[in-house]
């Protein structure tokens, strides 16, 4: 008789974004498997359970992949509530299927908990909707990366398309992202922000346009980013902005 | 002295897919001005405050997004803590740029609460996601939905050049979805999921290919639900499938 898997959604970072139900379930956990990036104070909620870092960066080998699928079903083997914790949401860049796969083929039972994926996590940041009325009406999230084995998509065309995109795991390589833009067809001057640290007290965004992209990449530090591009972000004034006019104002009222 | 207007996202239905910070926030909040599908268990949270219901169906009239924004505005002038509380993410399909345009402009201070939105809700349903190496790298969240005075979008090309798509508010016109994704390339065997309460008790899901989609709309209830379309949907086993084989090995066990 195995136990029951719980893929569950860390969220952006932050811990106080974990939902309720993640929160229970890690208090209630025998065992957690947890990616590389997950909050310290998030894996504290799992007082009593054997906590295995799993962590890859993402795209890296199958093989590693092979290995936490196989971890996973020792673990439903030997424990009664086994908690998978990914970053973000499971089904969003999460590699789930594979290990959905490797659980239906062992006859474990499973459960997924969505939880807030990243590119949310960064528009709320930068106080900037991904849709806006008149402005845009499709967001697409993608990743550039291509795993190994894995022959390259249409991802630039999918961006090109949308009214808003966010990329994951696409400001290691700012310049193949840029060129690959421009020949799908988006202008140089299309607005981008890059979010750091998206919920996170050390969080920074910054923003310019495609063309210049590669200032925003040279600034950032080695935290997790997304890059959000679209018209949506030159039409809103920034939550930064608002911040720094009601400084301004408090400035001026000396 | 203006108070805080904190715009929160409510998750995709079930009151346990809250966020930690969410739910604290409801339990301090002096008013909560809340969209129409928001849980009674949720905004049982908010004791102290008190709850207006500010809920329009989407895309009805302008005219009542105007009304909010005052609204919002009135209440961060009377209170501490004003909770705008919306369903799923407040940043996407979620007509929040509007509402922070109004609070800049009578310098109210604000913040975004991300939540889980419906998509990752139905995703977790199915037990299919939405991204899968080597099928789905790029995925689309649009809504077909006209707006009133908003010119026509290209919505179904973007749904058209990305991987899997998930559309909002759809379900109530099918057929001149599935007409426009044809006309915009998407093969009519394209695999279909419609996702309906996605996350709570009474969920549904059912699944078809774009060319049946009026009969997956037909069987709906009344519940708010979102259109999945993609090979993903054609490549994993479901949840629904598992269920049944675990059921079916149960009734052979016998």
């Amino acid at each position: 008789m195995s136990g029951k898997v719980y893929l569950v959604g860390a969220g952006p970072g932050a811990p106080d974004l974990l939902t309720l139900r993640a929160a229970r379930l890690l208090c209630e956990a025998d065992v957690v498997l947890h990616d590389a990036l997950v909050h310290p104070e998030t894996l504290a909620l799992a007082a009593r359970a054997e906590k295995i870092p799993v962590g890859k960066r993402c795209g890296r080998q199958s093989s590693a992949q092979r290995f936490i699928n196989k971890r996973l079903v020792d673990a439903a083997r030997r424990h009664r509530i086994v908690v998978r914790l990914k970053g973000g949401d499971p089904m969003l860049f999460g590699r789930a299927q594979e290990e959905i796969a490797a659980l239906e083929k062992a006859a474990i039972e499973y459960e997924i908990v969505p939880g807030v994926t990243a590119a949310l996590a960064a528009a709320a940041e930068l106080g900037t909707s991904l849709t806006q009325r008149g402005v845009a009406r499709s967001v697409t999230f993608v990743t550039p990366r291509v795993g190994e084995g894995e022959a390259p998509s249409g991802w630039a065309r999918a961006v090109a398309a949308a009214d808003t995109a966010v990329l994951y795991m696409a400001a290691g390589e700012a310049s193949r992202v840029r060129d690959a833009l421009v020949e799908a067809g988006v202008a140089p001057d299309m607005p981008v922000a890059l979010v750091e640290n998206a919920s996170l007290k050390d969080s920074r965004s910054t923003r310019a346009t495609l063309g210049e992209i590669e200032s925003l990449v040279e600034a950032r530090g080695e935290g997790p980013a997304v890059i959000l591009l679209g018209r949506a972000f030159a039409a809103a004034v920034s939550q930064q902005r608002f911040e720094e006019f009601v400084h301004a104002a408090a400035v001026a009222g000396r």
